[in-house]
């Protein structure tokens, strides 16, 4: 398959756009020379630092007068919104002009936008917003990480289909095994609607590897391919995760600045510890994914570095190559089978 | 106040049960030699391993036939518990031969015979359980640990007060913060009835620092000394935490490991790793407590060294002489006023 994916990149999101978002683009084009750019934003902006970079000298750019603040809420970006660079990068998914679009915004508004331009997948009745940690053996992925605090068998086994599907397209893992997180192992553990969900989910009809309940210490074990739960868990899971990364960053880094030993163990150390740095930190995994929308959606973090962001563009271009949508869109049907065949 | 308290000490209950138990008891004698201990469980091994500590020649020994195993249900645990060490150490309390009670046994047992012997403070509708984790500013209190999957507006108040009252108790800090974890900080984030406890929290009435609503990320930050949420969030919080704590130290020993000069960082750098080991790992933070019960009972962890048991005494002596339970349920009554008087 040729990798000829047309891009559509929101130029003014995140904290240091448009230069982190043209680097970034820049940097995907190295790894893919084919891959067709459109930029949307201050297109005097985009131009100038477009000049930089041989590479970005054929993109296309969409000028957008406005742009959505990072503080904005969702209705509110949605009322002023179709003049926005993110509005117009969505709708060149919607239009058909793009695969995917990527964007560093604000998450609540990318989502409240993207639902509305681009609607949701037949049969999903949520969409989740799905990301990567990084573990003990290698890459997570858990949903849902905000966008629904609350959530009933029929999303969590949609989450289970979708995550499964992303965790695939991003990895190469077969048949990755699944999860949902509860408070315990033992079946009898948690709420009523993750038992329903967990018999649906080894359901055989719908081809998953289902490991059953897990919980917030196995995370990061990394036994668990796809986590599933809902937003309002997932969220605090991921920021307690984050927090206590960055916790541990600031203790190593006042050890080693404790005494004049540990100060010499640091210089001999350096290399090693600064790798590590990159494995364990979740902040550096990026692009986390609007999922069950039909179209794709990438959010890189606000404040992702240009590795960060090429990074993003290519997690939207490995789900477009997987064929994510219509995949996840036949296992969904099958899935409806499933939970309305169920003896109430 | 002197320190005659009287302490009663599941000597079965644990991973090394029950060594630690004993070598636990005279660490704690060694601090508070007026310390009135009872041991319950098999009184051959106890008496004869008593003989080996000199402080401990007083103690009272109370035989017990049975135990609590660790992978027993509640239920179990309460048919057959009667002749269990559990069930005749709580019934010290109970029976107000006791002030406290500690366990490193099975938590939902000890949660299940401790209800139904002590029964609850007047107006608790829930129990909780409630423990310490490191953060950048010192320790800050997160309950409930997993005693309920399901809370409502009432339940979050009351384990607000309790969590101030133990926070006090236990750091000696006057007046602690006391948040609501949530998904964001804004007020229209998350539920209704975290919205209505945050109202009733913040009533002038009940004379707490209430700060509002945090985030995962907030918990390690250690600007709320309390942090209030349901048990299914604050279980899986504190195992992501616990989790990521060990994952970080898995690839720290491994970066250690990765080359010569790295090796040679960490002999410089040993005394003020392993120190820091002890501040950031949350599994070192000893002794969480089933608030809310009519009695003061303290539950270690199972896999608690004899310095970790010692801690939880130390929690349960903390408790009684902050006078928790008479304190709390004056503070209850008054929370009870401030929910009902709101409009619907």
């Amino acid at each position: 398959m040729s990798l000829n994916l047309r891009i559509a990149l929101d130029a003014m999101g995140g904290d240091d756009a448009p230069e982190i978002v043209i680097d970034g683009a820049s940097l995907a084009r190295e790894r893919h020379p084919d891959l067709q750019l459109t930029l949307i934003g201050d297109s005097a902006k985009i131009s100038e630092l477009t000049k930089k970079y041989k590479n970005l000298s054929d993109v296309k750019i969409i000028h957008a007068d406005d742009m959505v603040a990072a503080d904005e809420k969702p209705s509110q970006a949605l009322r002023h919104g179709k003049k926005t660079s993110m509005w117009l990068a969505v709708n060149e998914v919607a239009l058909d002009n793009a695969d995917a679009i990527i964007s560093a915004g604000n998450t609540g508004a990318l989502m409240a936008i993207s639902k509305l331009q681009l609607r949701m997948i037949s049969g999903v009745t949520r969409p989740a917003i799905a990301g990567f940690l990084p573990t003990l053996r290698g890459l997570c992925c858990m949903l849902d990480l905000g966008a629904n605090i609350e959530v009933d068998e029929r999303n969590l086994v949609q989450f289970g289909i979708m995550g499964a599907s992303f965790c695939e397209a991003i990895t190469g893992k077969q048949n990755p095994s699944v999860g949902i997180l509860n408070v315990g192992e033992e079946d009898q553990k948690g709420f009523d609607y993750l038992r329903l969900a967990g018999t649906s989910l080894s359901h055989q009809s719908l081809n998953l590897n289902y490991v059953g309940f897990i919980e917030g210490s196995d995370i990061v074990a990394g036994d668990t391919d796809v986590i599933v739960t809902d937003g309002f868990t997932g969220n605090v899971a991921l920021k307690t995760a984050e927090g206590t990364a960055k916790f541990f960053m600031h203790h190593l880094r006042q050890a080693f600045q404790s005494t004049l030993l540990s100060k010499l163990g640091f210089i001999f150390s350096r290399g090693a510890l600064l790798k590590m740095r990159r494995t364990v930190d979740p902040r550096y995994y990026n692009g986390a994914v609007l999922l069950g929308l039909n179209g794709i959606c990438v959010k890189s973090h606000g404040g992702a570095d240009s590795i960060g962001f090429s990074n993003a563009i290519e997690v939207a271009c490995n789900l477009v190559k997987h064929e994510f949508i219509p995949k996840v869109s036949d296992s969904i049907s099958e899935a409806e089978k499933v939970i309305q065949s169920k003896p109430e």
